[in-house]
C-alpha cells in the first residue's frame, strides 16, 4: 500500500533524558537521567534551558551509544518553540549534519520514524533525534507570561520540561528494535479550544492507530502496551472511545505518557502532561528500559501533535493533528 | 565517510511553482505557472493565502506526474511561520503521511534530500515536498506589519511570495535525477544582524559546498550552475570570497535564486529574495524545466536557511545558518 505501513530495519541503541522539578517528582521521577530542581540547567533564560535539555541529552546518549558525534550521519531535531530555535541552537556545537523537524508534540516518533527510514536505506549507518519542551518557555510563547498567574482550565494540560535524545542503528547492533512505522495523516476535528488539545488529537490517533491495524491484521492484544504521546486524560478517553466504535477494545493496553509522567492528585496538572518532551522522555526514561530488559516484549508508541500556533486559533482556524506510530520490540 | 555525501536514487518526476506580483513583474517572471497579482489566492489573511498557495502549487505537481494524492506515500512540507503552519493548513485536504520539516529558506533542499533519501531506500514509492513563503506574513512575523513602513537596511532581502511543490519518484521514472546529497552542518558566522542575513549563511553554503566538492574530487567546472539558495547579493559575493579563499573559484557557475528572481534594479528589493519559496519557486518554475530540456546537464543547488527567531535575536543570540545540496542531473 501506498499510504500503508513501513517495514524498518533499525533499532534504537541508546537513549537518554532530561527533565525540571515537576518531572522529577512525578511518579517516573527516578527513570530519567539528568534532572534539574531549578528548570534552568544553568541558563539564563528559559529558552536557552530548553536548549541546554537537549544538548546534555544528546551527550549521554552519544556516550552510551559509544559514538562521537563525527560518527553521526544525520540529526532529526525540532521542538515547540518558533522556529524551533531550542533545537537549533541546543545542537549547534555537535557539527552533525541537521535536518530539523515539526511535529509539535509528536516530533519525538517522526524523528524516530525518519532516523529509521535513513537507516534502513542505509543512507547513513547512525542517525540520532533530539526533541524536548520547557513549560516556561512554552507558556509564555503560547498563552501568558508565568507572571500573569492565569487560571488553567480543567481540560488544559501541563507542558512537560524535558528533553529525550535516542540513537538509531542498524537492526544488527544491541538495541529495541522498530519493526514498522505509521507517519499519520493530518486530521482536522474541528475543535478550536487550546485549552483541550486532547480533543483536538484523539481523532489522529484513533486514524493512525486503525490504519496499523487495518493493514496489518493485529489485534490490541498482541501488544504489553499502546502508549500515545500526550493526550492526557481528556484525550486518552477520547481515543479509547473512538477506537471502540469502530470494534477495537484498546482499554487493557492503553496508556498515555502525558498520564504517565504526572501524578494527578497531587501535581495539579488538571488533564496531564504534553509537549514535544513528554512523549521524548517517557520513551527515553520509562518504556525504552523496560523493553531493553524485556519486561515488556513489544509495543505500539503513538505520540501525537497539533499543529495549529497562537496566531491561527486567533485568525479562527480549527486545530489539525497528527499521530505517527512506531512498533517497537525488546 | 559516515557525515559524507550521500548516493542518492530518485528523480524530481514534476514540479509546480506559485507566485504573487513581484514575482510576477520579476526576470523570472514567465516561468512560473500560477501567479496572483493580488498576493491574495483568494483569500482573507496572509497566512491562508501561503496556504492556499503550497495547496494549489502540490495540486499541480500531482496532476503533472499522474498521481492521485493516495498513491504518495510521504508529504515534506515546511515554512517560515510559527509552528509551520502555512503547510499545516494548507495541505490539510490531501490526506498524505505527513512529515512536518523546518529549515528556514533551505526547507526546500531538506525536503527534497529527505524524499529522496525515502525513495532510495523504497520506504515509499512516491514522495512530495512543498515549501513556501509569503512576504507580508513574513513581514508582520519577523519585522513589522507592512502598515508601519518601516525602512529597509540595503543589505536586507526581501522575502518572495512563492509556493513550491515537487514529486520525487524512483530513479527509472522520468525526470531530473537526484544524484548525489549533503545535509547541511549548522554554522554559527557570528552574526547577530537580521537585516544581513546573506552574511550569516554564507559561511554555512561554503562549509555544505566544500565538503562536497572535497569528498567527492568535483570541480567547479563539471557544473552548468551552482545555485544557492537566498544568499542574495551580500552573501553570495561572501560566498564567492570564502571559497576563493580555500582555492575553488566558483564564480564562472556561481547564481543565487535570491539574485535571478528580482530585477535589482527596477524592483527596490535591495540584497535580492529570500524566504523559503524563494528556492523552492526558482527551482520548480526555472532550474528544473532547463535540467529536463539539457539546456542544463547538471547543478548544484545549494538553498541555504538562517535558523534564529525574532525572540532569540531579542536574547542576543547570534544566528546559525545551514545549508543543504543537492546534485541535480537532466
Amino acid at each position: 500500500m501506498s499510504q500503508g505501513v513501513m517495514r524498518l530495519r533499525a533499532k534504537i541503541c541508546a537513549a537518554a533524558s532530561a527533565v525540571g522539578k515537576k518531572e522529577t517528582e512525578g511518579p517516573l521521577g527516578s527513570f530519567f537521567d539528568l534532572r534539574d530542581p531549578t528548570d534552568r540547567y544553568g541558563q539564563k533564560t528559559w529558552e536557552a534551558s530548553e536548549s541546554e535539555m537537549q544538548r546534555q541529552a544528546l551527550a549521554l546518549a552519544l556516550k552510551r551509544a559509544g559514538l562521537t558525534s563525527k560518527e553521526v550521519g544525520l540529526l532529526f531535531a525540532g521542538d515547540l518553540l518558533n522556529q524551533c530555535v531550542a533545537s537549533a541552537y541546543g545542537l549547534l556545537e555537535y557539527n552533525i549534519p541537521y535536518c530539523g523537524i515539526y511535529g509539535a508534540c509528536s516530533t519525538s516518533a517522526e524523528g524516530i520514524l525518519l532516523a529509521s527510514i535513513a537507516v534502513t536505506g542505509k543512507s547513513t549507518e547512525w542517525a540520532a533525534v533530539v526533541t524536548s519542551s520547557h513549560y516556561c518557555a512554552a507558556e509564555r510563547q503560547y498563552r501568558t507570561p508565568l507572571e500573569y498567574g492565569a487560571q488553567r482550565s480543567p481540560t488544559a494540560q501541563w507542558t512537560v520540561t524535558g528533553a529525550g535524545s535516542f540513537v538509531v542503528g542498524a537492526e544488527t547492533r544491541d538495541g529495541v528494535r522498530v519493526t514498522r512505522g505509521v507517519v499519520g495523516i493530518p486530521r482536522d476535528s474541528g475543535v478550536r479550544d487550546t485549552a483541550n488539545m486532547g480533543a483536538a488529537m484523539a481523532g489522529a490517533a484513533a486514524d493512525t492507530l486503525l490504519r496499523f491495524f487495518r493493514e496489518t491484521g493485529e489485534t490490541p492484544e498482541a501488544y504489553d502496551r499502546i502508549v500515545s504521546g500526550d493526550l492526557g486524560y481528556e484525550g486518552g478517553a477520547l481515543l479509547c472511545d473512538l477506537m471502540r466504535a469502530e470494534g477495537i477494545d484498546i482499554r487493557r493496553q492503553y496508556e498515555d505518557c502525558g498520564q504517565l509522567i504526572y501524578d494527578r492528585k497531587t501535581q495539579d496538572v488538571h488533564a496531564g502532561g504534553s509537549g514535544c518532551g513528554c512523549a521524548a522522555v517517557t520513551l527515553a526514561g520509562y518504556l525504552l528500559p523496560r523493553l531493553r530488559k524485556r519486561t515488556d516484549k513489544r509495543i505500539l508508541f503513538l505520540p501525537t501533535g497539533a499543529m495549529m500556533s497562537p496566531d491561527s486559533v486567533k485568525q479562527g482556524r480549527t486545530i489539525p493533528a497528527v499521530a505517527h506510530l512506531a512498533e517497537l520490540e525488546g
